[in-house]
């Protein structure tokens, strides 16, 4: 259903590429490259990559979108008998149609305290698990698989970071960071995290560039080299393998070689942090302390029908939780938001 | 390994795409559509494809690539304990690292014909498993999968596909056309099968974009509507589903909505066949008989050599079968073949 | 670790088969079957098993344990795409270590009442499933699992059970329901249900014979002849078809007979409830009102420390949920169950 | 389809169990053990395993049957993306309704030398798939699966062994025998190998006992500890452990404990020698040189009805591959074969 001259702030994937982005893949379209991802485009992107990780060793390798990275990773890195800690809400729980179980992993939902995984929680789990005398009655942990941000745009923290790194080598997990939305994390004044904190403290990461200014493409780094070695079967047997990979490199190419990544997604996180402070002042409750591309203020019915009146769409998210009956929505920017826009929204919002 | 200069002859997707079609992206670059195709313009590609098709009921879903297209297509379609008869040097058999196994499917090899899937065969195989005593010990049949043009550049004919409708209709099975390079067999003078053949005599098949003018993209199209309905939750599970899926829609309108795929297609043939003349004049012997924009000539180690330091890049492809020593090498053309580079090769060739 | 000399009410599989069954598997040993459960013992275990459930054309095969038959049942059935209704505490998705996983379904949790699947949460399920904008981004529904009785104890009634099918039936949901103890259920106070209520209201259930006197063995019994057909690839793909079938036949005829399953069940009932009964005398609290041969007392530590002094072996089930620091454990009867030790236990009751 | 009074020599299961096991199973009855095969009959199996392999060091597991034995060590032991080379005719090929590839694995066919595998063939495709420029889009080689005596009765000698062991060290395979009828393998004039030898040459094997004097039963032994920790995982997973494990200890407790395994070997291949030995001295071929319990002389027509008449049962096992129109057929004999029976069987090969 679409619904014509609305000023959207529903997704942050609505729009194609970023200008930059288009302009490399049709400056590149005549060149003649070897398929598969080997290509000399591919291999600047990885560099590039590796460089901002700042480490030589990584293995990086491109796929096409978020649930192919999330299953190819797990099928590729767990054992068949082991499953994936996440919270109730991850992705990978909720959003992606069992792929996950598809290849025969498990997802073992542990209680997240504001949409993340918590260390402590981990470590729970898993010493219940070893110490029930019945433990292979159960899937044997193996992995804790995180989104930063998480599906509510909380970031997590350098110190949430090392606390899971600590309980994974403690227990002989690996640790997975969900980065689709990586780059309004980085550029959040809610995270102290470099990239390559997260290449420290990850063993595997991906870096989303979906819906970060590319049409497609998530990096997967690795880094295991011994892992990464076998991956690119992993990403064939998946059906995850695109034929012209350069249509990848050329994308994260552009994305990184001037800082355009991180350039397109503080945009997005200004212009959502304006349109947070704009609600805050008029007194409008938030469902939590997102500080990315993606703010869920708590509506009233009236309200909600004000903004469409207004020409603004937004997501339903879901019910409040107080039982006010007011409604949790989300407005969500990107790198294709234009001021504008957010000016006309802000407008709106000062008017309500 | 990249050689800079050759005149590149060795595979079909080594270009981008087609300009109409970056153009068309371009153009619709900054549109705001919803995600994951359902958007207008792969509402109109379906249109599209369906009336070329000559039948409004069919239902049509658009994937990245083709691995990811057959693997979804079998595993959606296939009860679990089920298998898809192929021939030996079927994709899916070989070059897609257990895909199809990967979701629990057995690939049932029966003899080919000129790589082709005889009805006969299929008869005979399928009879053999259910007249035997212990076939439950045995995968069950399910499909019949056969591609057009297959591997070898080898097209089905009208006869042969309705000699395999007729079986799969006796036995209960589904038949599967993998048209990764549908484009170059519908044109090729030795096809005397139209779209609409094909969607009358198959139960789903697709029509490859990535090989015929786009930058990726399988447009999938089932007779069934029951199965459609379902093919959605199919696709996501196996990671397919694209995100900005009015990538794949603006492709495949541009390549149905004037003709684009069938022009481009020809061109691509009539290349080859300009190719294979020039050999067949000098006396060249060839693998077999293909029609399409695939020519596998068999070479001597000089001839290969010539053509090497004559700037002209072409595909190993195995040893001749007569014990001759030579090579059964392969030449393709594709959409963006120029014909400058065709009279090249075509003059060296008759250098020789 | 075995602890010698303990009279034990800590599970319900401790002994090994019905003096009976061994009877019947010794005079039995010498016969020379067809392998794979298409001996005649396995043929008339078929006809007494569907002339109890009073309808001749269901379909009825052999297996050797629960987890095994969950898992083909659920992979036989089911779509790629689909997945499974159950409680949180469901033995498919807690103890079964990704059985069902590993075949690609997902376990979809719906929250139990007394640790049953109430028919409205499974409508409502449903329903938000389908009104769900992205619900091709969510596992689809296919079937509804439920194990009468339940893992604590408490059985499914006729008017649940309709409730069930009714739900079902406007839904287009399976309804499987696991009787690993169906035996201790069909005998207890608490049920109002016969096996014919069951053959009539279930799409495909199964009858458990490794806790109710057989060795080892479940009895999957179909409505649908049309799955039964292709009911035996499944077993043999998920590697449960026992070459000596005819151990399967012989148990269940012995079972069917003369009525010895059920005989056997009544009294470990009878056992069952005489303990709690004991129990209750003494103002000992439930944590629910099991009527079958799993009994579940609140203990404080001293309570829990006297049996174990006295010589009474019971499994620890959790801890009070009303905070109190007690803890739930578990007496267990079974079909070998002496009435001596269940009288020695009462007495120890009294005098606690 | 039973036949009655015929003498049957068609396979090796048409019985139930040696009677000192059948003995053993009455006599522990009673007892009460843990279940899930960590009871004391278990342990003492384990042990005697342990001790003629020569090994205190090994893992051992107990399996039900053969398929599940294969795909749970298969699944267990390889990645998601790797598969296993075997021969054409392997059972995990053929005979297993695709059991392997359920869980995601391909069975990779090489050149078989007499049902065997040939080391040198190992190699080669080992490094034909690591040669191959795109050896990611094919099957990444993990294991070698062997069974030995092979489906047509042939047996691995200590040097076919020792020349696969040194091929697997060198590319990093492992190294698996099915012994699904290892005791005949073991007790044939054709071996010159040992219990010690197969525990030492490699990684996992199985010892069977379903086909060999048990009811039902595989012991998985496996090299690797680490390997072993994680099996009892996979078991569950894969819906093989058995609830009541003691009886698969109190067989194989029984079968180990004073050599009766070796002995009713001895005689099933005793018997089956003196069946071959009769038919070569009426000048009958044979298909192969099998020395163990399964001989497979070349028929006529006339002849197999002359043996059918005479009350011999016997499976068809192909036709002749000489065009002759004769018929290869099997007969087997086992620990239950009759003395008698086979001199009956010879009398009339004498009179034929």
């Amino acid at each position: 259903m679409e619904t014509i001259n609305m000023i959207r702030f529903e997704s942050d994937y609505t729009e194609g590429a970023h200008p930059q982005i288009i302009d490399a893949l049709v400056r590149s379209n005549e060149e003649q490259c070897p398929g598969y991802g080997v290509d000399r485009h591919c291999e600047r992107a990885r560099a590039l990559i590796k460089d901002l990780c700042g480490n030589p060793n990584l293995g990086v390798e491109f796929l096409v979108g978020g649930t192919q990275a999330n299953v190819t990773v797990i099928d590729a890195m767990l054992h068949s008998y082991q499953g994936v800690f996440c919270v109730e809400t991850g992705h990978i729980n909720v959003h992606e149609t069992g792929a996950i179980e598809l290849t025969g992993h498990k997802c073992l939902v542990v209680p997240g305290v504001d949409g993340k995984v918590p260390a402590e929680e981990v470590r729970k789990a898993y010493k219940a698990h070893w110490r029930s005398a019945d433990h292979e009655h159960m899937v044997q942990p193996g992995m804790v698989y995180i989104s930063s941000p998480a599906e509510n745009g909380v970031v997590y923290t350098k110190s949430d970071l090392i606390a899971l790194r600590r309980v994974c080598d403690e227990c002989g997990l690996y640790l997975f960071m969900d980065g689709a939305r990586m780059g309004y994390g980085l550029m959040s004044e809610g995270s102290d995290l470099t990239l390559a904190d997260i290449a420290e403290l990850c063993d595997v990461f991906y870096i989303g560039g979906t819906k970060v200014g590319a049409l497609f493409g998530e990096a997967v780094v690795f880094k295991s080299r011994e892992m990464h070695r076998s991956f690119r079967y992993a990403i064939k047997q998946h059906g995850g393998m695109l034929a012209k990979g350069r249509l990848l490199g050329v994308q994260f190419e552009t994305l990184f070689e001037d800082g355009l990544y991180f350039t397109i997604a503080k945009h997005a996180v200004d212009c959502a942090m304006k349109i947070r402070r704009a609600f805050e002042t008029k007194g409008i409750e938030f469902w939590n302390n997102s500080t990315t591309n993606q703010q869920f203020p708590i509506l009233t019915n009236e309200q909600m029908e004000y903004f469409t009146n207004a020409g603004f769409s937004y997501a339903i998210w879901g019910e409040a939780e107080d039982g006010s009956g007011r409604t949790i929505v989300r407005f969500c920017t990107s790198w294709a938001t234009k001021s504008e826009n957010v000016d006309a929204l802000v407008a709106a919002i000062e008017k309500m």
